[in-house]
């Protein structure tokens, strides 16, 4: 659950209505995400880039509560040039999906997606794209959203990858030229409105996935974390702009967590 | 007054209103914008660019109503490619600032920003960003608007031209890539929250601008249409990333409309 579901911060009854059974000895727990955020349980510093597992590890805040189990609030990594960007979370699935000696390219699809480098099991520099945010809010209050049909959009990956295709362009005027062709195209009859979220969506990854070409992410494969329907979703974008992908383990968190304890 | 604020479709007691004492005789009266849109009172078609004034005059659809007025709804303006886009009533004000042989670039910001290449009197292609309209998104409805102070925000045009360079750099990762860093910036003691909404604001000007440098439109010098602070605005950013621009005549539309009724 997340922090906003937890009624009247009350945190630790939370924990307990989960995990209770396990909070009684000499245990230690690991709390990292938006728990450990302002709005949070107790709030951790960001660790600069390059951070790895030692560096996370010296950033943790503890807390004990009744009953033997120490908390270790985890802290969160940030990055502060060329521009200020900060994760919560996210690197515990990066450590799960690589290993200490291992390289590449994470990409976590989302609300607000990541793309990270890892060299060496250590997170050299990343970006956050508010890809998922900023399409609901189009969706959700803008002019684009007033001629999708009611009820849910029936999938179709033609106009999602010709979405992906026009706003990966290297002559697109960008985003804000982008999108309004989504109305203009159906006040034009050149595609059915059926097809208006498909194609806006597509624009949205499409553009994501050329701004990490522009920051030299792109010479896959890229490892893709989070959910089986997104991250396959993602992968058809990124195959259709010829950067191959290859899936993370289903379990990223939970083996960047044991990795942590461990350390 | 817009379309919206016409009770029950009734089109012509607003116009009485309005006019009611010019209405008498024989006169016509020109009708542009969203008025003769699918949501206004006449619906018109899109004229293809190139258009001028004799293709938009060729495209109006007639309407009497008692009293010996002539309603003369002017057409939209539309380009099916590279991409779709429409205009409805910018291109009167184009037409207002460029006479028959002018050439050169206009720009009319706003909720849908309108660039547009003109050559000799003649709208030859293109483009909207949707700018004011994502900006408000954003702010009311993403995350990015949470760490905004209450109130009217202060004038900071280094803030703002800050925005505007990041989001016009060569190596911007995209709008999606950029936005996030305004409130990570905040989160990190980058800058205060009192800057967050000025480089917001400027992020999604400079990617604007961006854009249509792509699109080979800012040779300058160009023509700001529009709001005399709004054109300001835009003026400096603008100069900030060293192209040029004249202010457009204030009454643009009224122009637009004498050259179309004269023509």
């Amino acid at each position: 659950m997340g922090i906003l579901a937890v009624a009247d911060e009350r945190f630790e009854e939370a924990l307990r209505t989960g995990i209770g059974p396990w909070l009684d000895g000499d245990v230690e727990v690991l709390l990292s995400g938006m728990i450990t955020s302002r709005n949070g349980w107790v709030e951790t510093p960001y660790i600069d880039v390059p951070a790895g597992l030692a560096a996370v590890r010296s950033g943790v805040v503890g807390r004990e509560i009744g009953g033997g189990a120490r908390l270790s609030f985890l802290p969160g990594v940030c990055q502060r040039s060329p521009t200020p960007d900060v994760m919560r979370g996210e690197e515990i699935q990066i450590f799960g999906a690589f290993g200490q000696g291992e390289s590449g390219v994470a990409v976590l699809p989302g609300t607000h997606s990541k793309w990270a480098a890892v060299d060496r099991g250590r997170i050299t520099g990343f970006r956050s794209f508010m890809t998922g945010e900023v399409f609901a809010a189009l969706q959700g209050h803008t002019i684009l959203g007033r001629l999708i049909p009611e009820g849910a959009p029936a999938a179709d990956p033609a106009a999602f990858l010709a979405g992906v295709r026009q706003g990966a362009e290297a002559g697109s005027p960008g985003l804000l030229g982008d999108i309004f062709s989504t109305r203009s195209g159906v006040l034009l009859g050149a595609f059915p409105p059926a097809e208006i979220a498909e194609r806006l969506s597509g624009l949205l990854i499409g553009h994501e996935i050329a701004g990490a070409r522009r920051l030299g992410w792109t010479s896959g494969p890229v490892t893709l974390i989070g959910e089986a329907p997104l991250c396959a979703r993602y992968g058809s974008a990124l195959a259709a702009l010829g950067i191959s992908s290859r899936p993370g383990p289903a379990d990223a968190a939970v083996e960047g967590f044991r990795r942590l304890a461990t350390f």
